[in-house]
């Protein structure tokens, strides 16, 4: 195996690659970075046995400077194999494997000599035959993950609430995550009903690497299922993740229909109300911060107490205030990751009791998304 | 004590102060920072017992927004104040020291109430009553501090050599930093003889705070001593420091005066190879680089090894080299501190056997500026 290939190209894609590649694993070959070299180009494979990332450097694309002078395979140390590229000197390398799976890069004067492993050691990645695939706009698809796995359980007592409920049914993609305190929901509509019925639960990590290699372009992302396995193609790009197995709790009558107080916010000044509150709350063994609404002279407050070190009160002005008066305490950061969500838009929140969850909504839009909070009894 | 400031000049003097206070003290009231409101301005004072340092915003500049509606003194908790008024929603602030040291801090409709401490029970700062100063400019003593630093110990089995030594005669200032394993020398030549003699030793942790509050705009640095304390005047800034008691071992004669082998290089070429070359010699257990030299065929050759990862070798083609074939070893890590301290220029190499320290100078203005290396036996 014996390749020269454009630095720049290479380490862009190694990057993607190293996503899946733990220095952590109990498996030692999955510490190395795949590469074999045939007549399409370059295929470079990491992963942790949890998610695995493939990805082809073409050869017929002259931006890449490939040039295959023999084909092959070898398995070689990532992060030290990913920094040696990183430093090398010139804008082209030279990788040859020599005797016994010895691996010589070279660019320029400079020559580095490294021991590789087999590459026929190394794990076969899930194959997914299912032909019906599911497209997204990559935009859309990245904001439904970071919107929902703000609410993902990081807690192994409950693994299944580690991950994202996905459900596709017709036209209707569905995601909902929760850690029992709070809970995210996001609903997309597709261009066309899907041929199949989806019904899975996709850990919180893997989404959240995955939405770091979408980027920023706007790629579409395909969606393929097999019994335990999720793949994600993007352009060259596969990404593999396992599924969580169990039976996702049912989290449809969560949400509540009716409210007795609602009240609308600009969410990025709420945001740094909140934010100012829990400077406080931060410093108090309970993490809490308390919201009063007040009707009739239309005014919020917010309050934040640490007995050691001080106090904090805000008044804020709803754009809308109505219904009962009330008075409601809960974790702020619960309350910042999910006004965070939001961006700059306005939003509504509906409240039923003191002690009853409460919901969070964009005011446009408001069926697609919603996040609930389960409040803090104080008294 | 009563006053409003504008909030963006304030936390630019906040953060200047802040350098020097600890949340590890074990003197509470050193995580304080100490305000003093009077008819001059507010004056803001932060330390850690080592380093003091102490700002005035001035009353009379109307940039600072600053109306002092009742004069006195309080000592905040530093961080928590700090990350209070960095969140506040308004371009000003008020704080008032109401009863006891109760604080309010408002913003808008923002309202803090903090716990403050009696001003009274602050620790003084050193009185340096020294009249003669030495004037520096802002960006020689800043390249001074950090090209010397490097080479300071960070052991503190011997203090001493912790710091740097400065020494003044006449208009000649020189600064000496060694770990014994390597040294820097760094010379200034002032525009004018000083009136005063000096022979002390800073803490090399208090000139790198001082590097960092001399900013880019080249200000004026005046350097005055008392029998224990460095006092630096920045315009309105004052950094007070310590200084180490002992004797500063005689560094003069550690400096060789003749080579037999000398060799010139761009400075940040050979940093990228000895970078690369580092990267295998720290996967192995003594961190050791390689470099033979030889005049005959003009090639310098530099060399990596770990047994179990590989090894990496690179030839360099020096702009000279003269004298006598040579191979010597080192540490790759003090080469390339010393490498970066000299930035994008060319530098001599100087030698004189493999077992004796080798001196690096750039090669225009060789006299202000020498780094000495010790190699490293293989053999």
């Amino acid at each position: 195996m014996k390749f020269t290939i454009n630095r720049a190209a290479f380490i862009k894609e190694l990057n993607n690659v190293q996503r899946a590649i733990s220095s952590k694993t109990t498996i030692p070959i999955l510490t190395g970075l795949k590469l074999v070299a045939d007549d399409a180009g370059l295929t470079l494979t990491g992963s942790d046995a949890d998610i695995s990332i493939e990805t082809l450097i073409h050869a017929d694309n002259p931006d890449n400077q490939l040039a295959i002078a023999s084909t092959g395979a070898i398995v070689l140390p990532a992060r030290f194999f990913s920094d040696i590229v990183k430093r090398l000197p010139e804008d082209t390398l030279t990788l040859d494997v020599t005797e016994g799976f010895q691996t010589e890069i070279t660019s320029g004067s400079a020559s580095f000599t490294i021991n590789g492993l087999d590459a026929n050691n190394y794990p076969h990645l899930p194959e997914i035959d299912a032909t019906d695939a599911v497209s997204l706009s990559g935009n859309v698809f990245r904001e439904l993950i970071n919107q929902t796995v703000i609410a993902v359980s990081n807690q192994e007592s409950r693994p299944i609430l580690t991950g994202v409920h996905f459900t596709l049914v017709d036209d209707q993609l569905l995601a909902v995550a929760t850690d029992s305190h709070r809970l995210s929901q996001r609903k997309i509509n597709l261009p066309q009903a899907a041929s199949a019925m989806y019904d899975v639960i996709i850990p919180g990590k893997s989404l959240t690497e995955l939405s770091r290699m979408i980027g920023d372009d706007n790629p579409d992302v395909e969606m393929r299922l097999s019994e335990n396995q999720v793949l994600f193609t993007i352009g060259d790009r596969y990404f593999y993740s396992r599924l969580l197995e169990g039976n996702y709790p049912d989290t449809s009558r969560l949400i509540p229909k009716e409210s007795t107080t609602s009240a609308e916010f600009d969410a990025k000044a709420l945001l740094a109300s909140i934010e100012r509150a829990s400077l406080l709350s931060h410093e108090s063994r309970n993490n809490v911060v308390k919201l009063t609404l007040d009707p009739e002279t239309d005014t919020a407050t917010i309050f934040g107490n640490s007995p050691d070190v001080g106090n904090v009160e805000e008044s804020l002005t709803p754009s809308e205030l109505t219904g009962e008066a009330l008075e409601i305490s809960f974790n702020p950061d619960y309350m910042k990751d999910a006004l965070r969500s939001f961006g700059q838009t306005a939003i509504k929140i509906a409240f039923t009791s003191p002690l009853r969850p409460f919901t969070l909504v964009p005011t446009e839009d408001s069926d697609n998304f919603v996040q609930l909070i389960t409040p803090v009894r104080t008294f």
